[in-house]
């Protein structure tokens, strides 16, 4: 282990805090000390964003909270669902009276975390809708969508439903949009190396040097094969093989791309991916509206990239365009 | 090797094909294949901003190119100092009649290539002026400054001498304000694990599993020493006790701070790290005006952390804050 951390037990106690230290403009503790909340938030007359899900994605989920984005976000241990408790206390953080929109991905924790929130919302007159991310197109066959699971996906579904709701949409207008942008959304994954969970010590899959994994998940879930390292042009269209029949993306589409790293797959290999990604769109006569290459969903130090693409119409284009201030996304 | 490229001797131009193609909105190729230019340099009426370096950094270099930052950036190979050739074109690309500042880091490679360059700009007319980064403590006595090498710090410096520049100051004031920028700044690196450059295939320095090396340079130079690896707050103790005698910062002093990963070292440590910072700073009466907590000034897939801190005054103040626009660094 070379990793930097107090007790391995409390990396997430330990994280939030230099976080909020770090975030103070943006970011608010709330009395659960597993929900952080826009400073602003609940923002008066608008719909309120939430998410949460394990920690362990920096800057996910909670890098997302900010203007024009998320509200609130409850906040699990490493790769592990947040409780329903923190689930309910981060909608009441949203919550402003319009209602709250709960946008989070498809993990059987966090299903039965959110569901027992949403119930426990309606109680306390709180009306909660969700949209479920299922946006990993390698994690279970198309005619099965319901079993996929939400990768970096999420973050476009955040932005759209984030954009939506500010710019004074009512609760099924944002859901409709946020339902919309991760159905228009395809992901697939491919890991080279594995990560460790600090207070485990060892990492819990394997990838063997030299060896990559395509369709792995954001928490080493199995992907649809193992194989040889390729190179980036090859990764590129392997990954794009599997994206662009699914939807499918065809030719005259606009598409949003995001490129993200794993964790501990330099930034300058996503450029290298990202230049092929762009080439084989642009052949296919698909043109790409706006791109995002970087650490944007990752998992502890694991190696490797996602890519997704979202198909886009006027209304998801005029929702990716307004601009956002968080600490992972911040767009002018 | 788990390393995502196509020919590991080309990573730098696949690199900046991708990266150009995923910031076309900001950064613009020039006819030197190893100078990128910010899009709307040379500014009319602004005194230039450049700045150059080996690859292998993200977001340094080319990521510093922006609105209010650098207008453009001399691109070396991996860990490697650009051409003299190559600052020369990027003073040019930056140059619109108002003189440029080369503000860069102290590394043999870079200083000859920078002097070569400063002095054809001359016979071409150009004036230049230049700073010389050297905030990194542990690389030298405090009676050696100028043998001390350039780090993290650099951003702080760009971000000085951008915003200067861009609130219209001449060249000598520009240049002012980014030599008081890293008179004023002190870094220092901990390493935890070591990286490999694509074209070598193996580590070209060992940190051991389970060690830490304090006052590691940005392309493994050895540091102060080697000991086991200890908790992130001890390391922020042990970091702050080389930075704050070193200017020396004091009680009642104001300061940005900027933790940086050296790449693999996942950000919820980064945060870990800084809430013991920022602790300790207030303890002794040093209060963080502004801190940056993220992969600011990388090296490939090492492991480990950089902490630098800037004394501030009104004018260090006034440019920190002025918003700016790169891949690298966005504030509103």
């Amino acid at each position: 282990m070379n990793r930097i951390v107090n007790d391995p037990n409390y990396v997430v106690e330990d994280m939030l805090k230099g976080f909020v230290k770090n975030h103070k403009d943006l970011v608010e503790k709330t009395e659960n000390d597993r929900v952080l909340k826009y400073k602003k938030a609940p923002v008066e007359g608008k719909v309120g964003i939430v998410t949460g899900g394990g920690s362990g994605h920096k800057p996910a989920f909670i890098g997302y909270i900010g203007e024009n984005l998320c509200d609130a976000v409850a906040v699990g241990e490493i790769f592990s669902s947040p409780t329903a408790k923190a689930f309910l206390d981060a909608i009441k953080a949203a919550d402003s009276g319009k209602g709250v929109a709960c946008l989070y991905g498809n993990y059987a924790g966090d299903n039965m975390n959110v569901k027992m929130a949403v119930r426990k919302a309606k109680k306390l007159g709180i009306e909660v809708k969700t949209v479920v991310a299922n946006d990993d197109c390698a994690s279970a066959p198309k005619d099965e969508l319901e079993k996929r699971r939400g990768v970096a996906g999420e973050v476009l579904m955040w932005k759209v439903g984030g954009a939506k709701a500010a710019m004074g949409a009512d609760l099924d207008e944002v859901i409709a949009a946020a339902q919309k942008a991760i159905d228009y959304t395809r992901s697939v994954g491919i890991g080279t190396a594995p990560c460790t969970i600090p207070a485990v010590g060892h990492p819990n899959f394997q990838i063997e040097d030299g060896m990559m994994e395509v369709g792995i998940g954001h928490h080493g879930e199995p992907g649809i094969n193992v194989q040889p390292l390729k190179t980036a042009r090859e990764i590129a269209d392997e990954m794009l093989d599997l994206i662009l029949p699914d939807l499918p993306f065809e030719a005259g589409d606009e598409v949003v791309v995001l490129l993200s790293g794993l964790g501990a797959t330099p930034v300058m290999e996503q450029y290298i991916v990202y230049d092929r990604v762009e080439e084989v769109l642009e052949e296919k006569g698909i043109s790409v509206y706006r791109s995002y290459v970087g650490n944007y969903f990752t998992s502890l130090e694991m190696m490797g990239v996602t890519l997704t693409v979202m198909k886009l119409d006027e209304e998801l284009k005029e929702c990716m365009d307004l601009p956002v201030n968080s600490a992972g996304l911040k767009q002018f």
